[in-house]
């Protein structure tokens, strides 16, 4: 005899690649997962919240895109310390009306971010709540002394983003507005918004080359994330305005109702990495990597205080405006 | 320039013994958690919700009892494995007037339990919420091969539970009513239920001496477990009502009002163990391991299901009526 919980539980165990992996000696269903950790690699630990109302809407969001990325987005996480994921934990609360339709949508997103991602289930926690509730922990793993910190920047490194910035901000405004907010474009920043891609292969690659001295990935906005990486280095930075990739903005219909800088600023959820890079390998960064384009956009500074430069060379001060729940 | 997230992540750290630790390079702050893990060692992963409305009440738990709760049931599930806790990660999901006193108690019980349970704050998430939203995942190890999971249980083993049952279930009754529903006991079960104690040291003894076949912890409710403990292991059990440890009712009343049995058998949040033993090696357990009761309930049968035999030998089916929040 089953219990509701339980029937959920195998329902998601059987969507995911849960229970065929070898090195998984054991998960849901039990206790607790076991792992076998591989030699010679320190673990990388991470958990993200997404929540219904403050990380997605339930009318607005399609449910394999939150599925997607509350995987994706966690995952990100690992990409920023040049490590590789291996496993997560799922945390899911529902409404008992959201366990059939909802849920399968749900776990066809979130199996295929399983599988591109190669980052397994391994065990998690079901609960009945009126709100949909995620939380995802990924356990990823890295060789050990090679995992790249916030801390690492040094003044005179240089300052690199890669991709267009504020591109899925533009993606939620325009499904938050329930219109096409502009042709051509639109399509490609929902996706951005909806199916974020973490930049996994960069991270990795940026760790074993030792080029970066410091990573972390832009989830909540370039103005926010810089200013804790600097925090975290104890430096400062001077990024120069036009240097930094925008959103193209097709037509003027669309220049006029926004201003790509202030996204590229502000917006949060690019999953893009911001790292540095001491000024002697910076030749070694190459203007795109796999396809993914990569800008130096300013440099570290010994002063504190983020200062942003202007196309005229006028300074102005580097307010965090980007995503902040409180 | 700090956001209001970073206030909030510093006010944990500094509560926990966050940063002062050996053998934790890094946590909050960075990306990720960095872990060294331990060789010769798996490591055992669990997560655990803890949600205002389903978990505990904002006006009736208090918020010290929050935090030591929501780490001791995450915690629980690594003793019912015979591993020992080492790390956790905290998600927390709060209303904007609970950043104050509530969050100064909630992390005074969550820090006592972090030095009982020796269990360390690694990283975690934080964001805003209307209601009180926590997840905690537990790293945990234990040497290789010597996990005791739930599935190891075959027909003759004798089936035994620490403490008495169905306390914690009394203790959340009178803390529900409000009143003090009878005097002598009831502070003792109302403890039980706020401020749980994993059974630790008896999971691990029972893995280092390779005593049990299988172990679990009774979160939901004997019945519930058991018959999943059963279903993993593909068995069933005899279980003899008056040889399960209930609680001691006081006076008439208490026992006019409640049924122990029915407690017993039903009521969750106990954080016992229930396991397992080979008959040959029954008898190394002892009526008490370090204080705490060892009582032998029944014995593991070939048949699917679980029987209860009654005071006269009469036999009726087990159902599952524990906690299940679907």
């Amino acid at each position: 005899m089953k219990t509701g919980e339980d029937r959920l539980v195998r329902k998601i165990t059987k969507a995911l690649a849960f229970g065929r992996l070898p090195g998984l000696p054991l998960g849901a269903g039990d206790d607790a997962a076991l792992l076998q950790p591989r030699p010679g690699r320190q673990l990388v630990l991470t958990c993200d919240w997404f929540l219904e109302g403050s990380h997605f809407l339930r009318d607005k969001h399609p449910p394999d895109s939150v599925g997607w990325k509350c995987l994706a987005r966690a995952v990100s996480d690992v990409a920023a310390m040049g490590g590789e994921p291996r496993y997560f934990l799922l945390s899911l609360a529902l409404p008992e009306t959201h366990t059939g339709k909802w849920l399968d949508g749900f776990l066809r997103g979130l199996a295929r971010a399983e599988r591109r991602f190669q980052c397994h289930l391994a065990g998690g926690d079901t609960t009945r709540n009126h709100k949909i509730l995620i939380n995802v922990t990924v356990i990823g793993d890295v060789p050990a002394g090679r995992a790249v910190l916030r801390s690492g920047a040094k003044p005179g490194d240089l300052i690199f983003v890669s991709g267009r910035l504020g591109e899925a901000e533009l993606g939620l405004r325009s499904l938050r507005s329930g219109r096409r907010v502009m042709r051509g474009n639109s399509s490609r920043w929902v996706k951005k918004h909806l199916y974020p891609e973490p930049r996994l292969a960069l991270g990795r690659w940026l760790a074993e080359e030792r080029l970066a001295t410091a990573i972390m990935d832009l989830s909540d906005g370039l103005s926010t994330d810089l200013t804790r990486l600097c925090a975290a280095s104890r430096v400062g930075a001077r990024i120069a305005i036009d240097k930094i990739p925008k959103a193209e903005l097709p037509n003027k219909r669309g220049r006029s109702k926004f201003d790509a800088t202030e996204l590229a600023l502000h917006g949060g959820d690019d999953y893009e990495l911001l790292f540095t890079v001491h000024p002697r390998q910076a030749g070694q960064v190459p203007s795109a990597f796999q396809g993914l384009a990569l800008s130096c956009i300013g440099e570290v500074t010994g002063k504190p205080g983020v200062v942003l430069v202007g196309a005229e060379g006028r300074e102005q001060k580097f307010v965090p405006r980007g995503w902040d729940p409180f």
